[in-house]
């Protein structure tokens, strides 16, 4: 007699693969979500500092003053918005961001566009409101949203749609001509506009436009961003909302209730992350070259994929090889060749595979031989 | 068009008070539910020497083995439960802990039953799931919730009992006799008991019993338990939930997705508090003094109050008074005498007032004075 929409969710099968390939001593493990690269030290440094000399009681409600200036400044300078800091709520990671926007603003029977490829975090959440997800497929205009793909999808139950660029599993950002074209559809349409852009920070080429520029739209954007990714500060569960003081007012009660706060250390730590080190093009351009040379790889094998454009995932395509299921062709990789990668299906498309470039180039290389000497016997002509 | 349980969610009179309190430059804060005394040094110095030589990635999903395995012996230890490593989650703070068992375990229409006074935090939660809160009057019954105040309001909806003890606001711990009938009394019933254990470590007599102690119930525990109070980790956002494993195992599905889990520091730090800190007899000798001196000047007064048994709570009864109604006590306490006192309407129930006793003898003896210079004139004969 517990709630059903709890006993429904099954365990995700990126998790089951990365299981699985703990039972392999010698496995190359390219499933996981979680940056390699080490945490700047001088977060690490003054956020000790700070807990020598100061008591870390309850946070203040939404987040100490600094660390919202902080972040609206942040937004503001690089990414053109309009928020104020009454405007920022300071969250237990972009998950808990997620989780409180998602139970703020759904009721039962609400409808929640996602375009594929998708992280597959959403999805509970949003059954957990009773509500339904609704998918719109991308992979014929190369895995970009477009306006007469979502046009397609919208009914009168339509609530929100959830934008995710750079997107992950595909490293994606949306063009500015699609971006501009799908805000001014949705200009006089009752639709929230939900943007996950926690791999924000982590661009190739500087082209990646947040929905916090259209200003027209702002009441009714819900904007979530964190540290995890940008900063390697997973462990730190540290995350935000940018939303008009109307919507923060409502998200925050959600927020408060469910977890009062995040913990005063991280945010801290958050506070230095942004003060101090909001530089990481050290860690951008390990990325890149990392992505690059799997782009580079994949393409030479045949493996089509996409020009690498953010996020540390390379998302390779399997239309030019006889191999119909992603996840088979995932667990036969990792039982044959101990290499540990996501297929598609785990983002609801099939035909793909998702490689995480957290590693270095030495290793992924070892990966890549292997994958090629694996996949060539599966090449159609 | 947001959901409407989250709109209907006003700001609550604790926070109201508290906020109005801040009007007055030589206010009394006697509102206050964060411990004044200061976290153990050994915590901070074990958790800083961890930062410098680890990497703070993500914890592992339930919380680490250490952790969990310092959970149960505790809890093992000092009150007789049965849970093994594999019935531990750690939360981001015993609130996320509440969230997460309430959204797991009700359905809409559900009720749940909750003894007065209660901790109003509870009440959203019930709400954003679509379930009702019953409420259980104990005020001609010393505070102390009975087997028959309880079958009084069990109905074929009742889900789940909540028990808070030792009690925010009362400071009541349930007699032996009371928690066994209630115990036996639901042995056979349908009906979960959440049980908010969060300032167990925090009692004057040794006196406390955990629902853990009753093996025969196990199936319909979830016990609750954090940091905040016992050590003052307050900021550091950590608590647990122990439950059996088949619950446990749906509860871990929310938790993972709502917020992943708490900060690797916290974790750290609550490894320490339990593995060398749990002894924190000296703060449970100071917490108790300064109740039963406010218990002490309180009787003096013609306040009636029960004797102090845990929690740094003192909850005083207005029955000897010509005062009808809490709120506007507290409020012109507030506004002539500047001293901070939360109503025990905002728990609840009316003709009371909680002190929260998290300010030296000194500073109580001071606000208890200018109280005293204020009531003398309500006082029925």
């Amino acid at each position: 007699n517990i709630n059903p929409k709890v006993i429904d969710q099954k365990i995700s099968l990126i998790r089951k693969i990365s299981m699985k390939s703990g039972e392999y001593e010698d496995v190359i493990n390219l499933t996981i979500g979680e940056p390699d690269l080490p945490i700047p030290t001088e977060i690490v440094d003054q956020t000790i500092l700070y807990m020598k000399n100061n008591r870390m009681g309850y946070p203040m409600l939404g987040g100490s003053v600094e660390i919202r200036e902080e972040i609206v400044n942040f937004y503001k300078t690089k990414y053109d918005s309009s928020y104020d800091i009454d405007e920022v709520i300071v969250t237990a990671g972009a998950t808990e961001a997620l989780s409180t926007t998602l139970k703020t603003i759904l009721n039962e029977g609400d409808e929640v566009l996602i375009p594929l490829p998708f992280y597959p975090g959403y999805l509970p959440l949003i059954d957990f409101s009773y509500a339904k997800s609704v998918f719109i497929d991308t992979t014929s205009d190369e895995l970009q949203l477009t306006v007469e793909s979502l046009k397609k999808h919208i009914t009168p139950k339509t609530k929100a749609l959830i934008l995710n660029y750079p997107n992950n599993p595909s490293g994606v950002v949306l063009s500015k001509k699609n971006l501009d074209e799908i805000m001014k559809f949705l200009r006089d349409k009752d639709i929230y506009i939900i943007s996950d852009e926690i791999y924000s920070e982590i661009t190739f080429n500087n082209d990646f436009i947040s929905v916090g520029k259209y200003h027209f739209l702002k009441e009714k954007i819900i904007l979530i961003n964190g540290f995890s990714k940008s900063h390697s500060m997973t462990g730190w569960r540290l995350g935000y909302i940018l939303a008009s003081k109307k919507l923060k007012d409502e998200l925050i009660k959600v927020h408060q209730y469910t977890v009062t706060s995040p913990s005063a250390i991280s945010e801290y730590g958050g506070y230095i992350a942004l003060s101090k080190c909001s530089n990481i093009t050290t860690y951008t351009n390990e990325y890149k070259k990392r992505c690059e040379y799997v782009y580079n790889r994949l393409n030479s094998m045949g493996i089509t994929t996409l020009e690498p454009k953010g996020t540390f995932y390379v998302f390779g395509s399997l239309n030019n090889f006889n191999i119909d299921s992603s996840l088979d062709f995932a667990l036969d990789l990792l039982e044959n060749k101990h290499v540990a990668i996501v297929p598609g299906i785990a983002f609801g498309v099939e035909g793909y595979f998702r490689i995480s470039c957290n590693k270095s180039v030495e290793i992924l290389k070892i990966a890549l031989d292997k994958m090629e000497n694996y996949i060539k016997k599966y090449r159609l002509n």
